[in-house]
């Protein structure tokens, strides 16, 4: 078994990028899972037990697991700790990743009271909205057109969009030019792609399609 | 070109399952794109245009649309009116779907806020909490010990997951007993699978996964 000495950047890199997208959702779930457990005090888990617990298969639980560099010992399976601690390293969850909330309508303010997300790496230190108010809780809201001082001022890289969809692109391009380099875009807007620039989709809308769609089918089907 | 009478609900619900998920990821876009130009008073869309607005590749466009039984005029376009009822239509976004949330943190709190949603055929009736709150707006929010009577009162079909993780499962077996039809899962937890009930899973944790992962590559790249 590889030491955590041994992995260099690159190399872990590498890994990254080989890591398929159905195996990054999965990992959240172990990952809440073994943090539960952590916090009630269970020392070992086993693969068995993952997989009951979460409906996932067994063997693709060991196949997940071993992008990790973690293994488990026969009978006794995995030590909570180690594997809560690999997981969250591999997701890096592990790291405080600095945000701010462009648009503090009812989402964005949401996702700043949301102390869930410190847990999965995620500290939004700053608010921007036209509408100006002082402050969410303990984090400031600025106006817009302090955006380039103050997102130097609090060394964030991403930014949460939840302005409305047709100003998206405006902000969008406001953040990358104020130093953002990663954008989480929540808009049903599609965004123009830019080099060196990170943009993750969250389309509350295209799942509702989706969940919409599966409904119809399931109806047909019991007609 | 089929009428829309020729499509019955046997051939909708085939045309849908064939449907590929990518999709049903981008005509959120188009719709998106579409009302605004609607609210805006343009009546006629090229494919080139959303094309260039959406950064989609045309072809790809003329495939996604193709899908829903309307076609374009040559040199023309799209008639706007027409592209957003029958993307509206094909997406379920034009009819209400009943729906309550089950925690009312400061993400179900927003949901219900959100008008957004109801843009996008989602109407939130209710809230349930154990922490009981009058309303939030208009909506109720009800003590969780009422959930089969509310359900049934109000015809809710769907039931949004917004609790914490470790009673994710126990709260959507209640919903699922009250009648629910489809759980869309905010929570990072996997919830067991149940027979002719659509599981819709939004893990905003692993979208943050999946960002922070390709942040790191960028960086490691530009190093």
């Amino acid at each position: 078994m590889k030491s955590s000495a041994d992995v260099t950047n690159q190399s872990e890199s590498s890994l990254r990028e080989l890591f398929p997208e159905p195996a990054v959702q999965r990992l959240p779930w172990y990952y809440t899972y073994v943090s539960q457990l952590h916090s009630l005090g269970v020392e070992q888990v086993s693969s068995t037990q993952i997989s009951k617990y979460l409906n996932v298969e067994a063997s693709l639980i060991a196949k997940d697991l071993s992008y990790l560099n973690i293994r488990g010992k026969t009978r006794i399976g995995y030590d909570v700790e180690q594997l809560k601690a690999a997981l969250a390293n591999f997701l890096c969850f592990h790291k405080a990743h600095k945000a701010v909330v462009f648009g503090v309508g009812s989402l964005g303010a949401a996702l700043i009271s949301d102390v869930g997300l410190e847990r999965y790496g995620l500290e939004i230190v700053a608010g921007f909205d036209i509408a100006s108010r002082q402050k969410i809780g303990k984090t400031p809201v600025y106006d817009i057109s302090e955006v380039k001082n103050r997102i130097a001022e609090h060394n964030a890289e991403i930014g949460i969009l939840t302005v409305p969809p047709n100003v998206a692109q405006y902000v969008a391009d406001l953040a990358v030019d104020a130093g953002i380099k990663a954008l989480w875009n929540f808009t049903p807007h599609r965004l123009n792609p830019r080099q060196g620039i990170v943009i993750q989709d969250t389309s509350i809308y295209s799942q509702l399609a989706l969940m919409y769609n599966r409904l119809e089918l399931l109806k047909n089907l019991q007609r």
